[in-house]
């Protein structure tokens, strides 16, 4: 019913995920009642991330230079490992600002049932980075979750043969959480990573 | 944090409307994992749709070809015009496959709280429409709210003196509804629009 332009520009957006048909439409009419100016921008933006952004050499995060940012910066200390699964996980240390160490961004998680295993993942420049011996410890920050969890004691088998500390960061109840509102699985692990006050 | 390429699109994703900050570097991390045929492809579907969609030169809805396929349709009623809103409400009424009649697109409403008057909207281009002396009746389909009202009445004050049938589409409780949630103001109308059983 639409004209083919705006069909195909509707087409596009309920690509993308979280955007059903209804939202695409009032994306693609907004964009339709904006200066033309606006769309070009937003053409190049797509067109420049795809063709500047490439993975890290070392850390394998989302870069447009490679080594990247963090891991060219020589106040950050290079014998801590933080493994994080997406670029997402990265951002979100980095906002705490008190992590000082580097990273290594998995791009996933071990699922053997979305057939996601080993060779997916970033884990073989883990090793070679592991294998330089600069590295003292290795902090698995994967989601706590089934595939999260698995990966975190896979790469800790892989890497404990190597002579370097593996630590998983705590579970718990969130900070301003509920005890009343937490599951069990949370509560349990809240439990067992007590410490002495 | 985001390295720039990825900023700037997740920028870009912020300026739509209904996407906020997460959201869009959620859609920009997607665009980063997908081929780069598909960012592509957006892309070039956001230039052709502003390059190839224009105004139709007699009811004003968005097309590639002017007129567009409703105006150049021998079969459809050339003394009925239809007034709406946006380009939207086009698609809804022809959903219907009920209406053989043409349309008029306003691309807006009046709103003098909004600063938009008679001259913001695709008034003039109507009356020249009626002038021809081709069309019977206007059915003033604008939406069921204050700006929509307001222009339906600025219409028909200025339409009726061309010697033309000015009609209102029904309001009333949409079919499916429950009386008991319908709005008082919904409820006027519908008993004032009650007809002969």
């Amino acid at each position: 019913m639409h004209a083919p332009p705006i069909e195909n520009l509707i087409e596009q957006f309920a690509k993308l995920p979280g955007i059903g048909r209804k939202s695409a439409e009032r994306l693609a009419f907004h964009i339709l009642n904006m200066p033309k100016e606006y769309a070009l921008d937003m053409a190049r933006s797509l067109v420049e991330a795809k063709d500047k952004i490439c993975f890290c050499e070392k850390c394998q995060n989302l870069t447009d230079v490679s080594p990247c940012a963090i891991c060219n910066d020589t106040r950050r200390e290079k014998s801590i490992i933080c493994v994080v699964e997406s670029p997402k996980d990265v951002i979100a240390i980095e906002k705490m600002r008190e992590y000082r160490g580097l990273y290594h961004v998995l791009h996933g998680a071990l699922s053997p049932m979305d057939g996601i295993g080993p060779d997916d993942l970033k884990i073989s420049s883990l090793l070679e980075r592991i294998a330089t011996g600069e590295v003292e410890e290795v902090i698995m920050a994967t989601n706590p979750n089934v595939s999260g969890e698995a990966t975190a004691m896979y790469l800790c088998r892989l890497l404990k043969p190597l002579g370097v500390r593996v630590t998983r960061i705590a579970h718990g109840i969130p900070v301003g959480g509920d005890l009343e509102y937490a599951d069990e699985v949370t509560l349990l692990r809240a439990m067992e990573g007590r410490r002495e006050m």
